[in-house]
């Protein structure tokens, strides 16, 4: 897959990649939206995500919470 | 895990083993489920999937569409 | 990420790891809050999963269950 | 390849992975049968294996035995 | 990075992978494009590549041509 | 891989490669064998194999059938 | 092993994960507490690490320092 | 893995593998130590270990306790 | 990695790793000068870069730009 | 790896590592065996194989001949 | 790998690997062939190569050399 | 890696990779060592060195001796 291309076609777009843990409750999905939802808080441009593991913290015989390690891309803005 | 027997148990089945991105706006489980969906419509005997990589875009923020790549199994039929 | 502390900082605590595969027709995290079910009625102290793997069974195009190989960590006991 | 159904469909089974290295002198197919036959005199439903490692003891620039690093699968009973 | 979304937000698009070896004797960059250019020839919506493996064949001590194993992403076009 | 050199120096030639499992109830040779003979029924140009998984099904306590898991290259004939 | 849970159990929190190179002169553990201590010195709530790769540069055929690249996992704060 | 041979040669010995892990405020040598220590405790025949993963938690920008994984080998005894 | 060590022998220097894509319309080596151009006006004490993924975007059956997926590293500077 | 432990404990032996091709018609087993008896010809101390990766060359839809790649282990001589 | 095969097919050829780093100021491609070139003259019967990292040098924000790390394959002679 | 600088910018250097087993009865850091040290009276220009393997062999439920597998890197010397 690749990044998005919306800017013109001669533009070198450059991209930073950074790494970061949701969590949830509720499952993997909702581990994955909540660490989007806190990284755009501080990130513009967010571009794409992919998860490199998916793991959780046991309670009582269950899954008490929910940890989704992903990589976020998003665009450099140029000065 | 291993490949299914149901055909008698001294055939030599082969199996064929195709690579695809299933994609929705809601979620891993759902993008598993539309890929083999469009799969299965020129694949037969489909036998089991194994989920490589799950990723997807964002957009404002929010996932806009989840990709989940995933290789798809499929026993060939003999001549 | 990192084992639970609980306990007093001067225990030396040992983890044991195990590996299941929780199936459902459900879903990712169905078969995975079922393998974690199926083990905690034999394994006490359990303290996180990591998933190792996603796969499944195709049964007439569709998925008929999904299969999530995990590993459990649990703390040992002291005699 | 996917776990084995031989099992009504609503059944949620879950299995066990165990980790053996099989070993024989005579090459990479008996040191697998040697494994399984020494696990399946402990261990009941064993459903598949996969092969994790290769390798082997030299003596006198001869391979002295093989030594086959693999997992088995097995479905764990319900009470 | 992530798969191309010209198409209407709704669409819950499919792609399918190929995996193919593009061959040359000057470099990298001519080993993908010459292996992108022989795939395009038949198939369509080509959307993506990912360089899995760079190798290639020596003689007399030089590098006789490059080999360039890739992945080919391309949308499936639905019925 | 193993790509076959016995064409002009300047063909630019392009591989495909194709993955299937091949099965026997009599080891990883045979399976490896089985799996080649039933690809190419229809694949012309086969050039080289690499294996990427070795398991199998289990039945009784024994090995029913071997499963290896390869990728298989062949030559893309030129229009 | 998981993240650390000492906030109450709703707390959907979020971590960052960075990665440094600790170095010494005098061996692994050293390496590791030099780039943590100079990591915590602009980073708080630093909560967890994971070696990823242990290397070092050689002079006159001793170790002159060992490098470990590390990822260290730290809490987010909510604004 | 360390296989040792002091067995007679024709001996077809089968190794089971365990996964711990061992931790200790300490460094990377004693949590292997520890781990050792408190598996030595249920199981004989212990005749090899691997490092699978260093880790450990950070507590005031300081490591807390070192987390080892590692798998741990043993000879199986025949009936 | 490419740890320069022009300091003194006892400066226990700490380096960070960041993760960026570079992107060009002209082959892989274009898009590593170009990341890391677009890094340099932000990031002091660039020390070394290492490649972890070559992909690009394909259009009309050539490649439109390629992206190269790369670690680079840099020294942090003592307070 | 299979280090062999037969001289006096306080022998801090050093191993070398090299790798190799076998090939051989006749499968995987034979192949390992005629690569080790080639390097047996000029390595004194063989003491461990392991397999890396089995290929092999393709003709008429048969396999011309099997290759596998391994390591060796051996000890080294003091001086 | 690529492994030539113009002897007769009943030789049981071996082949030996290497693994070397080439620099070069100018790019990935050069920094390959500066390898191979070096290799050469010393080592006989090369025939293929395979990258297994790409990395470098920075200087003033810069790629000061590039650093291609390669495996090497050649055939042994038989004495 | 670490490629060291000291020679004049136009030098097209090229390494040579070896890998070896250290030992050591004490622990991680003194196997580094002591492989470094066995390596060093043979191999001049050494350069830098990759742990790639952490494991030992276990005598009555104690380390009975650390093997640490690394590569070395050293520069080749022109003609």
């Amino acid at each position: 897959m690749d990044v998005d291309h919306e800017e013109p076609a001669l533009a070198n777009n450059t991209y930073s990649i950074t790494e970061i843990v949701g969590t949830s409750p509720d499952g993997v999905d909702a581990a994955v939206r909540n660490g989007i939802d806190a990284a755009s808080s501080t990130l513009r441009n967010l571009d794409w995500f992919e998860v490199k593991e998916i793991r959780g913290h046991l309670k009582d015989g269950k899954v008490a919470d929910w940890q989704v390690t992903m990589k976020l891309g998003f665009r450099l803005e140029r000065p």
